[in-house]
């Protein structure tokens, strides 16, 4: 099953926001067994979309396109594929009372505007959206299915979880075709180039499977691929790949699959009973905000203190003020003042305390832009690190937070 | 300059890792008045890149190409478009003397692999990564322009701050070509819809420009395009539609460009001599972690409280743990108390104090996941708002920050 995207809006086109779309269909569509091939990003242009539709249909099984949906004069997706399917546009009853329903919910009046949403080509499966007014399409053209969903993220998710998902991964499973699937290794804690001289030359354990380094701030993720007819021989290659590496890097993995390290901490301090606070300088709350991104964080996240300000850290910590005065507020006793004070005054297991100058002013020679302090503070340790992270401001947040969970992680695994 | 952007890598097309590479250069590229059309992610694979190439070259002065410059096997980039371009890869005595100095910097030994790095196609112009081990480089081709940068975006963005976009300004100054500029205006408190029937038909006030309406959780961005030939006649163009815009739009306008409204609020705080505070539960540190993510936010943000558990916000804060017991943590009085607490505690000018249900557990009948209560608390004004966000936690934590801020900015605007 080929799967091609074809991602429609100025917006996306000249960079005004990030297409987050594209990675999250192919991600989704790789994950139940499809091959997802290009990924085109296009603007409001008739002629374009209709050129690219003719080249993605040759060499795909299913295209997804995303966008131009909504209600306003610049949304022309609809009109396009109408046109491309020698179809036109007719009011769906069907979807006219999804819309009728939709406003009376809200309390608000069906606009003409909005009644314009109902207007559908008349061949189209209507692909229900509980998110929205505009209605996702599957449509077929010459042997290949276009599948046509709007372009905000909810909605299109929505449509793809419900409708689109479900259908695609009915048609692979009658399908023979050999097909390859992922397993991704996470690590924390050493670099690519390491990672690859840890592993030796792929040619020696490879075979014919596929890796993959991708690394970000947080860490480098090992990608596996493998190729077969049956999910049992993909898993077989994938268990005698993984187990190599395993042999070789374990210390460095802490999940297998696209598991968020706060989760992963989360979890093994869920398991032992125990329970973290945090107290944030320089990362000013997404440290806490990575670990209340993980649903069920209360079972283990307590809080924490937002001490930005010097005065702050003095007043709500008792941080010794003569200390910042002396060493700075970017030092190391600084950092295992703010994490011992935050763990004694919500009576957590652990106390995390970051203290760093993430940029682009502050900097010094002693204590460059990108100096950071990360203290944890437990029942038996007091652990305190000084990073180096450049000067990049938001990264240095990024892998403070990083670093931060990777040093806990450390303890508990 | 008609550029387009071809994004190589099996992780990005798979969906494991985001394209930001691609909007950040698209909308770097726009604002110098580059035409961007296409964007193409395609995978680690050299027919697919050849015939992408083939295929952008034609429509193309310039195609911007990121990713598999790595040190790893599964990077082949390097190698495809020395193919193309019918050169070979030559050690560059230039690119082998930044790679001794980067690893002798960091006390590492320049390894076999990274070696490789110095091999480039002998016509190549080196464009250097401040950043990393791989060479940028500029190309020539029939024509058209080969660029070829990293994936990693700090190395990508620091090679186009430094040689890509000043080489494309200077062609760009030479050329007396028909371009286009855009001009965004930022809005919240207000929906896509009802802001297009505000505006009225644009057909009346457009003329030869566009106008595209760009919804996210923060809220509505309106981006006015204007085309002619000086930068006089479009910035002309452009100040005759936004004035009709403010006319009717003006109360929802926060900013005129890309800046967040944690930037303008603390630029309005800051020339205020104000400070804030802020109490979170739900949002968990991030409202905290959007005002920090502002360069110079210590002027006005001095800290807060993370209050994620019941526990936290009666001992921490002092909110009555019978209130808690009969409203329930998140309601009308934890929200107000939770302003008032952290505003008292820190001696700041305002206090935000946010309490939610982000799900995907957690909602009541009365109280459905996605319910949140904002409070602002202030010298003469305290402001308490019930919001509805819907299902999704990510989103509605994400639609908490923009709606604390904005409660924020309609009382300093």
């Amino acid at each position: 099953m080929n799967v091609t995207l074809c991602s429609i809006g100025d917006e996306v086109r000249i960079g005004q926001v990030i297409n987050t779309n594209a990675s999250w269909i192919a991600a989704a569509c790789t994950a139940i067994g499809c091959t997802v091939g290009e990924h085109v990003t296009i603007g409001d242009e008739a002629s374009l979309i209709t050129s690219t539709l003719d080249r993605l249909c040759l060499v795909s099984d299913v295209v997804i396109m995303t966008g131009g949906l909504g209600p306003t004069h610049d949304d022309i997706t609809k009109d396009v594929v109408a046109a491309y399917t020698h179809d036109t546009l007719t009011e769906s009853a069907e979807w006219r009372s999804h819309l009728n329903a939709w406003m009376s919910q809200r309390g608000r009046e069906l606009t003409e505007r909005n009644q314009r949403q109902a207007l559908l080509p008349s061949r189209a499966t209507i692909l229900p959206n509980p998110h929205g007014t505009a209605a996702g399409m599957l449509l077929h053209h010459n042997g290949t299915v276009l599948v046509v969903l709007p372009g905000v993220p909810t909605e299109m998710k929505a449509i793809m979880d419900q409708s689109v998902l479900p259908w695609l991964a009915a048609r692979i499973a009658e399908s023979t075709v050999a097909s390859t699937t992922y397993r991704t290794l996470m690590t924390v804690g050493i670099a690519e180039s390491s990672l690859a001289d840890l592993l030796g030359d792929p040619s020696q354990f490879l075979g014919t499977s596929t890796l993959a380094f991708l690394p970000n701030y947080l860490g480098v993720r090992m990608r596996v691929g493998a190729t077969g007819t049956t999910q049992q021989e993909r898993n077989d290659e994938l268990d005698r790949v993984c187990s190599y590496i395993y042999e070789r890097a374990q210390r460095f993995i802490y999940a297998e699959g696209e598991h968020s390290l706060a989760e992963v901490v989360g979890r093994l301090l869920t398991e032992r009973g125990e329970t973290l606070s945090v107290a944030e300088s320089c990362t000013g709350g997404l440290l806490g905000g990575a670990c209340t991104d993980v649903s069920g964080s209360s079972a283990w996240f307590m809080g924490g203190m937002l001490v930005y300000s010097n005065e702050s850290k003095v007043q709500q910590l008792g941080v010794d003020a003569s200390v910042i005065d002396q060493q700075g507020a970017v030092s190391e006793p600084v950092a295992i003042a703010l994490a011992n004070g935050v763990r004694s005054r919500f009576g957590t297991t652990y106390g995390i305390g970051i203290t760093g100058i993430a940029g682009p002013t502050g900097g010094s020679e002693a204590k460059p832009v990108g100096t950071v302090w990360i203290a944890l503070a437990g029942p038996t340790v007091t652990d305190v690190h000084r990073f180096q992270f450049g000067n990049d401001r938001r990264i240095t947040r990024e892998r403070s937070v990083g670093a931060a969970l990777g040093l806990l992680w450390k303890i508990i695994r």
